[in-house]
């Protein structure tokens, strides 16, 4: 049985020594958000980090030629293992926790289960995926993605950041690609991450378990209208695309809030962009999700509905076009089960895509959720209290002895 | 009394010989419209062939130390001369007609007057102002700003390109600044320009006067929320700027048509501009305009109210700056009324600044327009028909020699 003292202090604080060393790495003084591409400076030095942690630990590190790295506590004869961790990539000016927290809270669940004497049957892998957040190479969960062989070797490869290097220069190496034989070591794979959203803190819960991604998409919309100049046109004689853009705007809110569904329109883009102008063209991005799939589709074709009628009386045109869109991952149900029981954790969906929802489909996953007080993700106000990380610390450990002694 | 047949063929027709001249110069291929900056190539092509025609005419050509060209017919001993004329620059892919028709108009009405034998009692100056869109520079009716002292020479020097180049660089010498004795030789000043909406179709009438250039200005909104994840924050706690702008864009629009003013916004910026985050900050230009300043007052002080107002329901803030305020110019009423009565023309006033605006402060000035069919300006659909054009060189023909012969 885990207990959360041991003599280098409480748990609490063994999380914050272990947080302080990777807290300044990356972090822009401006913002005070965190600039962490996959393969560049900051996450190099994160990755170097990693290995130092496993040797500390005696975990020997093995990389599977995408750009993962896999520390093994156990011997690899024991049986199936069962993996954990995260990723160290970040959005631009994200957060500290998105990611990282996944991993460090690994580490520690490693020595307390060690502390406390616990002597796997199978072996426990910590994890670390490379560009999770396609932030930098575009493709979100490429490195899950290749070694899951969702994602062709050319293609990955070829991705190319905004100065133009590939992935495959900035790895060093053509990516491996799908590695089935290291997939089906894994018996099991259970990701930690920081909430990114308020439920938890509704539920009074510092620790939850996920049941599934919503489904979710982005899809472009393109208004078109006639640019004209803005002091000599009459109102009657205009067709404003920016009007039609705006009513989208509160339209997708308002469709979004009816349903119970989210939807943003978080990017937009204007020509001439011009303060005497009237555009002529303005594209407006939205980003729609739904616990249901039947609710997203609803969603959007009420949305597309709403800029076709407020673009008949405008005077303009509107174009849709689907960008991506994922299907519903639905994480292994008898696995979030048992876990929530053994935690007596609430269980609750999720908006956002983890390398959790790729390898879902090719082994049984698991999330674990740390309460974040402000609800603010992939922004510098993300944030969890030491004592949650620890309470996720400790859970993390009593899933792991779970998985890998029973 | 002029008439509009010479042995060279109809005016329409000598209209657009001249017109084809210049037609191609500068001419974008790709979007059809015009990219000609002040002192770039295409408009010091257009410089040169200003100086070309007026040779052609036997009218000595000064320049004025700040880039103004003047072109004179008649003795400069006869007496105060009536300016006429327009610009050649043009805004990024703009029309054929804004600036150069007001400048082809003038030497064909030289033309006219003297194939009818009239003998003006007091010299035609045919002026071409250089920077009036302000476009490379940044202020508009820079050249006309610096003839009557209305900026200073160090900060017109210093006014920068997007290239670094400065003004004082493009024109090869610091520019000489206020010249009263110049402006003071001037009895009145009509530009002729291309109408910039669809009034004068509605009006029936190919030729029109202005009354006044309407009070107008440029208001800054930035609208700051918090930037937050899109997948994952409830809409219930989100803090969405985007929101709030897009209630604003329609909230200007419905003031501005309720008060018979004009509103646009044409310009946004958004912080991080990503389609999968919530944004902090969006950025948005008014420009608004209307024929009576407490019009416009009244216009932004009820869309700065609707816009609070939303900002509390998003839980965002809003912040107003003024970037730019230009007063009603009212044209000289007098000479407005007896040249509606000369050319039986109906007078309209319009929302776009021009030189003549400036100058109407320093001597009496008039306007006439030329009908737009498209209504459009600032875009490639700018346009005038040849016998609309030939009626503005007949109406500007008959305008100079009642103000120079009576």
């Amino acid at each position: 049985m885990l207990t959360d003292s041991v003599e280098e202090g409480s748990l609490p604080n063994r999380f914050r020594a272990l947080w302080d060393e990777i807290a300044p790495v990356g972090r822009d003084e401006g913002s005070g958000g965190y600039l962490r591409y996959a393969l560049t400076e900051p996450e190099l030095r994160l990755r170097e980090w990693f290995r130092g942690q496993a040797d500390r630990r005696g975990m020997p590190v093995t990389e599977d030629g995408n750009g993962n790295l896999f520390a093994r506590w156990g011997e690899p004869t024991a049986g199936d293992a069962v993996l954990t961790g995260s990723h160290f990539d970040s959005v631009p000016h994200g957060g500290a926790y998105d990611g990282p927290l996944g991993i460090v809270s690994a580490f520690l669940a490693v020595d307390e289960l060690r502390a406390a004497g616990v002597a796997p049957a199978r072996p426990v892998v910590v994890g670390a995926f490379v560009e999770e957040e396609g932030a930098r190479f575009g493709v979100p969960c490429l490195g899950s993605r290749l070694l899951a062989g969702e994602i062709t070797v050319d293609r990955a490869a070829g991705l190319r950041d905004a100065g133009g290097v590939s992935f495959a220069e900035a790895l060093g190496a053509r990516p491996a690609g799908a590695r089935p034989e290291l997939l089906g070591g894994f018996a099991a794979f259970v990701e930690l991450h920081v909430e990114q959203g308020r439920a938890m803190v509704d539920a009074d819960a510092p620790v939850g378990v996920a049941s599934a991604i919503w489904p979710h998409g982005r899809w472009r919309f393109e208004f078109t209208g006639e640019g004209n100049h803005a002091g000599t046109t009459r109102m009657a004689d205009r067709r404003d695309p920016m009007l039609t853009y705006a009513f989208t705007v509160l339209a997708a809110n308002k469709e979004a809030r009816l349903r119970g569904a989210h939807a943003t329109v978080g990017r937009v883009a204007v020509e001439p962009n011009a303060t005497n102008a009237i555009p002529s063209k303005v594209t407006g991005w939205l980003d729609a999700r739904a616990a249901e799939p039947q609710t997203l589709t609803g969603l959007v074709d009420a949305v597309r509905a709403k800029a076709a009628e407020r673009a008949r009386r405008d005077g303009t045109e509107v174009a849709l076009t689907e960008e991506s869109a994922t299907p519903l991952v639905a994480f292994d149900g008898g696995l979030a089960e048992r876990l929530a029981a053994l935690l007596d954790a609430p269980v609750l969906p999720t908006g956002a895509g983890h390398d959790a929802g790729v390898l879902a489909a090719h082994l049984p996953t698991a999330m674990l959720f740390v309460r974040n007080p402000t609800g603010v993700s992939h922004a510098p106000a993300e944030s969890a209290s030491d004592a949650d990380c620890a309470a996720g610390v400790t859970a993390l450990a009593r899933v792991l002895e779970e998985l890998t002694c029973r």
